[in-house]
């Protein structure tokens, strides 16, 4: 049997951990503000050792996923290219301390003429994958950098990325768009509807969202209601680039408010999702270990 | 003949005049950064008298395009609805001083489930319409957000509006890609069109604009051509959503930069076009005067 896990998450904003037991259940977990980009002067060691060291008992290991691994972060794990599945990102895991804490490599999708990239969604493809008990699906991973990912025979056969929360962001503080929006306004399921249907059009996200602003002029869409159609028209447009399986099935993982975003439009096209939270990571991370 | 005008494009950003004489010729121009939003104390008439009162003898006209007639302007001239050529713009004038000073209504779109509006941009259509002696064709004026119309028999049918200089601002002062990006580099014309050719993958701007991140994590991209690849990915976009006259021609009204890149980018796509600039202002002014 193996020796209980510390399994770590530590991306930009965040840093999470849980110490596991010998079966994977999660035995604690904690988290603090200590992305890496808010690493005071660069020392991951001291962070690592002030949040972890009770749980690093003599013989105890850790794995860490997310940007921690990047170039940015405590040392550089360097993407593992698709097809990959936990087999190739155990093989080129990144020791910081041999046989007691390793970064885990992002992936790299290099079929096309431009690559892609993702740090920590990878495990939780994984995870989802364990919990589940199957190896094969569409996986997509909302958040400021929305992950699509294919799944065959166990391994990510490759993925896109869309910046769809990070423009949506931008819209909301820094456009126009932002002085008829109230971009703190409660979820409006009504208004994300009309969004994702507005979306279908086929005109673009950037005719799209000047429609904000168009429908505010004429008292035709209200301050709260803003937020919710423009989340609907970027989550509407990201969908329609997907080659979605009719009638199918998608794997949404991701915190729980945004994932119900994603079922509602996914919804409108016919497609059911299988829902995953945080306990994705713990599992991906469980599922290298083993 | 009709009495000589004072022709004004009073913008977001900056106020423009011009002097005209009874054919229409610039005796004069003067402009200054005072645009809608840096009108100290909404003191519009002050403004107006400080920049114009030299020129507006007695007798004398004055027509004013653009934002100063939008509800944050000096007075609200309510759009006119497409379709909509200079006679309409002329029948809902609001004159500031009966006979002497009026602003110019904008258009509005309003066929659809979402309007679109415009304003100063009319007068644009209208002037390079009476500069190049035609009343038919598709029109494009690149910008902040860039407008597509329709003109047939001498009357704007419909249009749409892109954010696309916009988004552009956004992604390169306040997303992820302004950290590998040099916005103030100068225009690569090789990078530009790789953007452009980029754009007609049908992927979407929110999965191609984070390319511009990938590419630059494996050295692929460096800063400089950054801006100009991202330029060409938005602008690629905004022209991929247009039906264009194939091997025909589009009229292109604008700053001079600005409209090369959209040569360029209509170029790779079999479209030739008509360059216009800031005399179209002046010329569709005259229009509506005479």
């Amino acid at each position: 049997m193996l020796p209980p896990l510390i399994a770590v998450d530590w991306g930009t904003s965040a840093l999470r951990g849980a110490r596991l037991d010998d079966a994977g259940k999660v035995l604690e977990e904690k988290s603090a503000p200590l992305g890496i980009l808010n690493v005071p002067n660069g020392d991951f060691a001291g962070v690592f050792a002030a949040q972890f060291s009770a749980w690093m008992k003599p013989g105890m290991h850790c794995l860490i996923s997310g940007m921690a691994g990047s170039r940015q972060g405590w040392a550089e794990a360097p993407y593992v290219a698709c097809p990959a599945g936990p087999d190739e990102l155990v093989r080129h895991l990144h020791w910081i301390e041999r046989d007691r804490i390793a970064l885990v490599p992002g992936l790299s999708d290099t079929r096309g003429e431009v690559p892609d990239v993702m740090r920590g969604e990878e495990v939780q493809i994984f995870g989802a994958m364990r919990l589940a008990g199957f190896a094969e699906g569409l996986f997509v991973l909302p958040g400021t950098h929305s992950k699509w990912a294919t799944v065959r025979a166990g391994r990510v056969t490759g993925f896109r990325t869309y910046m769809t929360g990070e423009v949506y962001g931008l819209f909301g503080k820094h456009s126009i768009l932002a002085r008829t929006m109230d971009a703190d306004a409660a979820f409006d399921e009504a208004a994300f509807r009309r969004g994702v249907a507005r979306a279908g059009n086929g005109e673009g996200i950037l005719h799209n969202a000047f429609g904000v602003r168009a429908l505010a002029l004429f008292d035709r869409l209200s301050a709260p209601e803003s937020a919710s159609y423009l989340s609907g028209l970027l989550i509407g447009e990201e969908i329609g680039h997907q080659a979605l399986p009719p009638g199918g099935e998608v794997m949404v993982i991701g915190a729980s408010a945004l994932v119900e975003r994603y079922a509602l439009a996914l919804g409108e096209r016919g497609v059911r999702v299988r829902r995953f939270g945080a306990e994705a990571t713990w599992a991906g991370l469980m599922a290298l270990w083993t």
